[in-house]
């Protein structure tokens, strides 16, 4: 499962300062929500200079390379890997240039209305240079802007395209900070010694010594200009729909998103889950990393004691050379081995944090009964997943997913536990502290915050979404 | 002094075949024209994979690379280092998606009136990526492919642009290869052993083991598609205007261009130089590489015996690392060494292909003093550099070419030669063979063949370009 | 600190079968004793192959390389970065061709007479290549090896060696597999399906689906050879003295080493710091990675939740840039962040291995106490480190130690801790497992077990080294 | 056909001026003898430093690098890639530490007693690491230099090692020059602003914008030390015995050789053989680049006209992707590609350096021919090759080489050609310039300077070297 980027954006108030270092500080600390490609645009008063690359941000950049990128205002991204398109045209920030100066542009999220504001744009007569959601909110946002100002052309954007988005964009010596009114993928707001900021997650602002002041609102873009932010709300909802995956496994534990510490979440998961579903076993024990928070909640809330039972190897590189079939076997364990004392003769409760096409989870089910497992019971941090994620996760086709054609006790089965539990719906939200219905729980109940050609919808939410004049 | 780019397109008949190889070693064979990027665009029946990188066409791709770009058309790019520009958003083939489907386009030249058709593309609200001219074109041709038919869409494009255009563009299957009315910068058509290709020089095509057909006429667009190959006048002027540069300095010496040998032109420009600036010398030597071929003409002329004097090491790449100050004597003789034997108490007539701003070879001349030269007559392979050029070659602004405010014994006493020698007018059109109004010669005269801003003009040429339909 | 070193050996019966890769992967299970470099040595029934070069095994080497290193039988190494010696002349395998033959030598440990053994034998007129200890044992051993058998050569190199060794050496088709009289650096045994191996830690052998057999004993040689293992004992002491650091530190926490799985130690420490040093505190929060084992054992042992703190950022690549003096502050952050909703009014246990200089244990409670801790209790899962280690840890020089000079209380002050707790020598000893007299303590009481000019020594234990004819 | 290496000392008398750079620019004009590998050794008054490793100086050495090789003396090497041992262990200067300190040593040449004297040794008791003569040379020196004092100590050598050495080394604070008493391959000394250095070729001292003093005397030993010289005459031979080869091929043109031009050696050596194989043709073109000052020496004495026919393509990098079998016709055409219009009609006289197995001169006979030559006179600069080199070229085994089993019309009929004409041995000596017995033709005639076992040789020379005391 992966997730599309990270963003950020600084303005620092001192107009001699140089802020392309923070940006890289500040995306290398959300390296973990993308390493495909990394790039940063900064405007120095006059121009907008950029680079990108493919890569981690450690590799994408070097030190004659930043202080090429003089300015004090700008913005940054990383890319996660998605199929079929890894190459350098998707790389962002995109930098669009048009009648009146240059716009960047980095996002996350995903439009579900993309490929048809294309085709439209493209009947017009426009050209496309990438397959990026990016690139058609770039086109419409300049043809707004060069009819409205600021205000009005982002409303005006943000009345065209349907889907998940935080965006962040330089325009001019501006920074603007825009989440779309459903609020799906998150984006907060910082201060710096000498400026604002915004980004992803709050675990930016606490690399660069900052402070986060509060998230982003649904429909609220936030303007950062010369030491000062303002705020326009322009779009309004009933209520948020905050991406539940980002609580579950996206975000960095360290990282307060709307008003959670997604560590807390996360243990409190693992609690609901040892509530509703006890195990009759000796130790508790996560499949790192993502499971390890969880693991601890189910640990405390059940009494069952916590060991760890499988070690990553961190070492593997870009490089690596991957064993051929006759090793296969290998190939798991390069990754991942088993603490065989630890396990034989004992009776596991496995943490893990989701199950996808159930392929890995059945190959560490095996490798733990191969270690001497008497029973492997999986508790898993999320409810089933049943249908697809049009919102910004890279997830899977419902085809793939092995709970959209497959009971519980068929995926069980499948994965060779000797029992399987999913964390209810109730208790994920209950965990999670926010309303259900300021949640996106799409990929969970096929039900999405907004309508989808061929899936079904929460009608009220898109209805009464309201741009406010 | 830098050229432009080198272009290629092959088409191969034979759909099950793989052109990428073919074009990466046309772009090899291509390499002298351009060594900041490489790309190839390859079709395969279905859609159009591109792959773009900055450096040498061995640099940017490799075996796993080429295999990725599988399809039987496609074509290819290199591109110079201009100032302030080198970075991948500039590097080509760029791919356009517009609404019927995508086009790949490579560019040799220079549009003149690139800003101002920039400008009308963005108050009607088109957004640009990069700051080069291929994207303007591809804007308006398809903007012309979305109104008319292929034919009609490239003359449109044709009226529209004013300017050096040697194109190759991938549209679906077909290869197509556009040269402007006026000629200015040169692509031939060849003949491999499943199909036809296009390219900046003859070169490409012998790499290939495949012949030259003939030249693309000014003004003719040639379409490849499956193995068949029509041609389509579509633009006409009352002659061509190419680029003498071309004959005396930027394409290889073993290329044919628009019926003549270069290395023929060039050993006659030498030829030339001797009758119009006889020197009383005992030596002719030639600055390395440009100044061999002319050299031996002098030679041959003149009588005078040929022998070489400044060797030059090739060894220097990426990473070499440049003396700084206190080294600055060395940093001359690391690219090029005396052989002190050959210049110590001789008269020397030292050929090179032309002086832009005098530096460099009022170095060499010092350099061949210290050696002890008893005189040194410069001889110049293009007449004096009085005027910038607007299409094709990043020269030099008016103001840094010395000639452009110095008398021929103005520059003679800058550079410190004993005598100084540029071919003439007459010479170089007598030696290139083919009529002076069929010749671009607007750095040397100041007189271009089409109108350019604060610049005189050869009015007749532009002002009867006939479009035919 | 750092470890020195991994080696691996690995022989399989087939002859026909390919044992590079194999070594390959066992080195990257290794990869934690050392980054710095990595070597391969192969034997094809002929010759010795090797290669080695700086960097992580996946860098070092490529299919292609793999591919050239032929051969059933083999070894490896990976090597730590230790003070101004990082270069490829002290890389190993060594090989060293002599009059018979050739030698591939792969060690881990460190002589304390390999100074005036390379006094000795440059004095009688040896040259030597680099600055390693494995230069000095592979001309002792050949010189042996040329008046003597095997056995006799190999006993007759322990002899004049002292200090910790675990060699690993690749004569002919033979490896050989070698550990110091006292034990002090780990070196086990097991199968792999076709064949024997020797390696650093048990870890290797899980890495290829294999299963450790034994430890190689103190003083103990075991020669393996087309499918069979033979077993010397060479020499005898008293008893063993394993290096209390691997069980603390060094080791992953999935090997098994000399009996114990270095999980359950380290979770045994933490509980006994947990008797010894109780803390009023709410949480129990690990230093990562080191302290995560530790701090569990503690959690458990003490009943205070575990609850992590400190979150490590796991991208920090080789050229990653360092912030400059100006944002020193940033420097700790980005290596590691405080979860400041765990910490804010909260009452601290700090788990963390060991404390070296102090530095970076005060800079740690610094954050952790301006993230809002009401109290920090540092608690230290190895007794204070008293003195140098001679015998293969590149910890520090005694000045440096901050235990050598203070006293308990005068740490605490200088970490700026509420309360500061070390492990107790007992504690330790009971947490491992093993009784007092075979474990090495030098680095925490300052005696030795063998005679270092200047220290300490436990006299018994090396007198009564007897070598076995 | 191989050179082995290039070797540079320098030693500046200000003990504060940092002599690696100087050395890597030394280098880089001495690439063209060797591109396997690189490497510098420097003495800062104290200790000697080491960098060495694969590639070309300037892809070995960055900056950082060379700021770390500190000290005001020093030495370097590239090496060529000779069969089967192209690998760090190899490269050079090798670095050897002994009872008194260290000495780097870096080699141009080759022992024929290497492997008997490596054997001795070995008897002895020594350990090899690499395949090298230089460590025999290094290990031979060290016991010389243990019981004699320097001079006796490199006599002593001397009088062990039997072949061609030009020996740079770095012994404390001293730079020795050191070459064999057959002065088989090329040694000079030059002076530099500050001091005074030896290399291969007097373009070493051009490069620094030094002067060429004199070349190093067979038999010599001449020391720097501290800005003084000082020479010491340490054995004598009747004559010298200098490489051919160096005048006909590896030296470059623009340095002088033991009081020769190079580049009027070859002129005359072109000269020679119009006179001694005229040919009734229209053109004479060289095989680029070897051939060039050849062709033009044939051009001046016969009459007929110099054309380029053939042009390279210079921008092969490591990377590059050389074409599969169903392109091998490509393979050719992609290094070298005919002109074919100076080809098509006429008869050529092609003139090259050398014919080793005749394999490459016949595919370029062929291209000549495919392009319409009507004559193809081949005219070759050195007499035929019947033997092998011992003496420090790696050319091929005598079942190799064409000449040793071949008559002259044989290879004129292998090679296409419709005549074929080598230089004369006289001819050769004569265009030399220097005493036909002063000069080693081994390769041409089958008798060597020195006893060779198998081999025929010039006894007189050997038996009166006589060692100065």
């Amino acid at each position: 499962m992966h997730d599309a980027c990270g963003v950020v954006g600084i303005s620092l108030s001192d107009t001699t300062a140089n802020v392309s270092k923070q940006i890289y500080y500040a995306l290398y600390a959300l390296q973990h929500r993308g390493q495909e490609s990394a790039g940063i645009a900064v405007h120095d008063g006059k121009v907008i200079r950029t680079h990108r690359g493919m890569g981690l941000v450690s590799e994408v950049f070097d030190e004659a390379q930043l202080g090429l990128l003089r300015g004090n205002v700008g913005i940054g991204h990383v890319r996660y890997a998605t199929t079929g398109a890894s190459c350098i045209e998707n790389s962002q920030p995109l930098m669009a240039k048009y009648k009146d100066g240059a716009v960047a542009v980095a996002h996350n999220g995903n439009l579900i209305n993309s490929r048809e504001l294309r085709e439209e744009l493209q009947a017009a007569g426009d050209i496309f240079y990438s397959t990026s959601d990016t690139e058609v909110m770039a086109h419409i946002f300049v043809k707004e802007l060069m009819r409205h100002d600021l205000v009005e052309a982002v409303r005006g954007m943000m009345r065209a395209i349907r889907g998940s988005y935080s965006l962040v964009m330089l325009l001019g010596d501006m920074v603007l900070g825009i989440r779309d009114p459903l609020g799906i993928k998150p984006l907060c707001i910082g201060q710096v010694e000498s400026g604002y900021m915004v980004a992803s997650e709050s675990i930016a602002m606490d690399t660069l010594n900052g402070r986060l002041i509060r998230d982003v609102r649904p429909g609220e873009m936030v303007v950062i200009r010369g030491g000062e932010m303002t705020s326009y709300q322009l779009a309004r909802c009933q209520g948020p729909n905050y991406c539940v995956f980002e609580y579950i496994y996206f975000a960095r534990p360290d990282s307060i998103m709307d008003g959670r510490l997604i560590y807390d979440v996360r243990v409190n998961i693992g609690g609901m889950l040892a509530e509703e579903h006890p195990a009759d076993a000796d130790t508790v024990t996560p499949i790192p990393d993502s499971g390890i928070t969880l693991a601890v909640g189910y640990h405390q809330r059940s009494g069952i004691r916590y060991k760890e039972c499988l070690m990553k190897n961190r070492y593997i590189g870009r490089t690596f050379i991957m064993p051929d079939q006759s090793m296969r076997e290998a190939a798991v364990r390069l990754k991942m081995n088993t603490i065989r004392p630890n396990i034989e003769g004992h009776e596991l409760v496995l943490v893990d944090d989701s199950i996808v096409r159930g392929t890995t989870s059945r190959r560490i089910v095996d490798m733990v009964r191969n270690a001497g497992a008497k029973k492997v019971h999986v508790r898993i941090g999320s409810p089933p997943i049943v249908a697809p994620c049009y919102l910004g996760i890279d997830m899977a086709s419902r085809e793939e997913l092995i709970a959209a054609y497959k009971t519980v006790p068929g995926v069980e089965a499948v994965i060779n536990a000797d029992s399987l539990g999913y964390v209810s719906h109730d208790g994920l939200v209950k965990a999670i502290g926010i309303p259900r219905e300021h949640l996106c729980m799409g990929c969970l109940t096929g039900i999405y915050p907004l309508e989808i050609p061929g899936e079904k919808c929460q009608v009220a939410q898109t209805k009464i979404t309201e741009y406010i004049e």
